[in-house]
């Protein structure tokens, strides 16, 4: 069942180690498959060196149940389950503690917009969540981790394909993308621009983010309905 | 036609992504001949694995029309036609995003001369431009970014080949060369000096610029009509 | 004698110039054989490129002598002594001089948990010893560098297995494990999660510690009697 | 002529690259044999890549003048020589722009001992000089950089051999030791220390230098007429 899927999951895991975003084993991946409704995800602490597709853990995207696959999946697995069913258009979900994104989830502080090396993948900031309360640590933590991500997003009126990364206070980034290739390339990406504002705003604490007009722009260019850029 | 130009503009191209210059997509290089009036350029979207000198775009100086490559150009290229008309001792352009070069970029500030390992290449500062307005950005926006940059040439009497860079404010950095090997060169160096400025000043805040005279000796020792460098 | 052991600590002492952790040769790894009351350590001064297992010095746990191994053993064979004496449940230690952990051991300060990633490992802080007293460098400075470690665990009430490293102030850091290659995984997290807070701290040097909650709820899912982390 | 010199010196400047100590081609490495009054030093301006000892230009040590070689010796020859005569104990000499020892240059500022890391090989500071005069750099400039160095030892009566390197401001580091091998590992140990120091000073800002008990012992331990350090 879903053997091209498992292989895309697990090639993403491995894909985040070989890249330095997912550092001993912290990090995980998963990709959904929204018409059989199962979403496929890394086991729990199986070593990346022995990974292959076949460990990769499929859960009902409805119950949270494992429909196959013989490990346990992922720790994290009640988060990805909250960030599928909450935000439709995603088909790929990534998460790291990668240094520099990690750095501003700790911070909690979200990524303000400096300039179009941003403006190119995130339609404005990288939001960073408000810290989860006693209650939600204690009890259905990882879910609540997921719950806490959808409320932000809600209450900021982000479109999650247009701001496609949370920081999780006091823990990591989430990512998320069209597939699970595209979540990746955007925990990359995020991982860049989390090190690119520390480094700008060491040089000038007092700067304030770009022109709305300028983010317009870049964005637009790339990803707006009259997209210029590539060879279409 | 052009063939020699279009393999240095694809293997310039190559060596940005090698030096870890260019990180993703983000960046461009591109070489001028002169005497044909036709600049050869990378062409949009394409992944560097597949880059190939016959994907190069070949672009007239003059007019900005496309007349030979089956490709569409850089989405940049408006900006680098800028620079080849106004800079007329220059045969290269690099556009990159790495990481320090656009740290100061995004923080609007001008590389200072600290110290000799800038003055060996550039006669003082590294430029900032001001920000575009927003008539600027929403119309003709690559163009206006190449003219932002050649008004801030004109306004500090800069000689471009001895100030062979600029950083493009909330943007990233633009370096030229006598041939696009040399902007490359540059596009290197500058990355180290922006580097180098930022550690500089995160241990002695209140350093002034390097004295007028070791700016002098340093930059003439390697670049004026009595240069003693290297086996001339 | 102790020839598995023996390999097992020349493997992790090249594991830890592999991993960037040991520069030049500031650092050592140590095993112990509680059965035979046995340490096994590097030798002093042998080059990483011609280290093989038989050069490993075996030393009496009880009296400090060298009861195999025609090598000295190295100068920091006192410091890991008094931390096998005095923390029972430890079967390796590492001392390194890496670069994140040893400015916060030069800093003089302890590293606070600020976010999961630490909290995965330790039940809290790193703790940072206090000054060595003039008497204590003079003589015995080897011994003195363990008894402080031993002495800072004592006053803060610490189980070493919870907070399996130390930062000696004005030195560097030394952490341990079940065994050697335990103590070598201790080090590469300790350097990550050092470099983690010198960011965090950057971006906000207001941020507070995690909250309690947080910090038992990740350290517990992992470490505690009932955890839920891994194949188990 | 002095073949194996030539050797050495040839690898010196090789391994400086290799180490990422020397970047572009901003450095310089010689050796001296005192019994015959010649310095050996790498040629100017010649490609890594195409480097070979017989391109290593032969100097006199009293004179200056080339005593054998084809090539323009380095730039920096007449820094080098001034060091040689002044430094009796030394047998080579290097010169780097290496990233972090360079900022601490280009501040203006000594690397004070923090801790145990620099106690192992500097005797207390690594000096940064003043800055030269304009008449000093107009006239006789690479000379008068080693009449510098000099000066800033005798100020602070420093042995060159127990504080094997300097900071010349605005410039970048130079580093000496009993041969060419060692001044290179100096450089390599130079450059630690110096980021080691950033990061030390940026986490506590108001650290004072490590205790002289704690500096004596650590020096002495290795360098001093009772070492106990290796396998003596």
């Amino acid at each position: 069942m879903l053997e091209k899927l498992k292989a895309e999951v697990c090639k993403a895991n491995l894909d985040l180690v070989a890249e330095g975003l997912v550092i001993q084993t912290w990090g995980n991946a998963s990709a959904v498959d929204r018409e059989r409704g199962v979403m496929v995800i890394k086991p729990s602490g199986v070593p990346y060196s022995e990974m292959k597709p076949q460990h990769m853990v499929c859960v009902s995207l409805a119950t949270g149940e494992v429909v196959e696959g013989k490990l346990k999946p992922s720790s994290d697995t009640d988060t990805h389950l909250i960030l599928y069913r909450a935000f439709k258009g995603i088909g790929g979900v990534v998460h790291t503690h990668s240094l520099f994104a990690t750095s501003w989830a700790q911070a909690c502080q979200p990524l303000l917009a400096y300039g179009t090396t941003q403006a190119d993948y995130w339609y404005g900031d990288v939001p960073c969540t408000r810290k989860l309360t006693a209650a939600e640590i204690k009890n259905d933590y990882e879910a609540n981790t997921g719950d806490v991500i959808v409320e932000t997003f809600k209450k900021l009126k982000f479109d999650p394909r247009q701001h496609p990364a949370v920081l999780v206070a006091s823990h990591g980034p989430f990512t998320w993308g069209k597939d699970v290739n595209d979540a990746v390339h955007n925990a990359s990406v995020l991982e860049f621009i989390a090190r690119l504002n520390s480094e700008t705003l060491r040089i000038n604490p007092k700067i304030k983010p770009m022109q709305g007009v300028l983010l317009d722009k870049h964005f637009m260019r790339k990803h707006g309905p009259k997209a210029t850029y590539g060879q279409r």
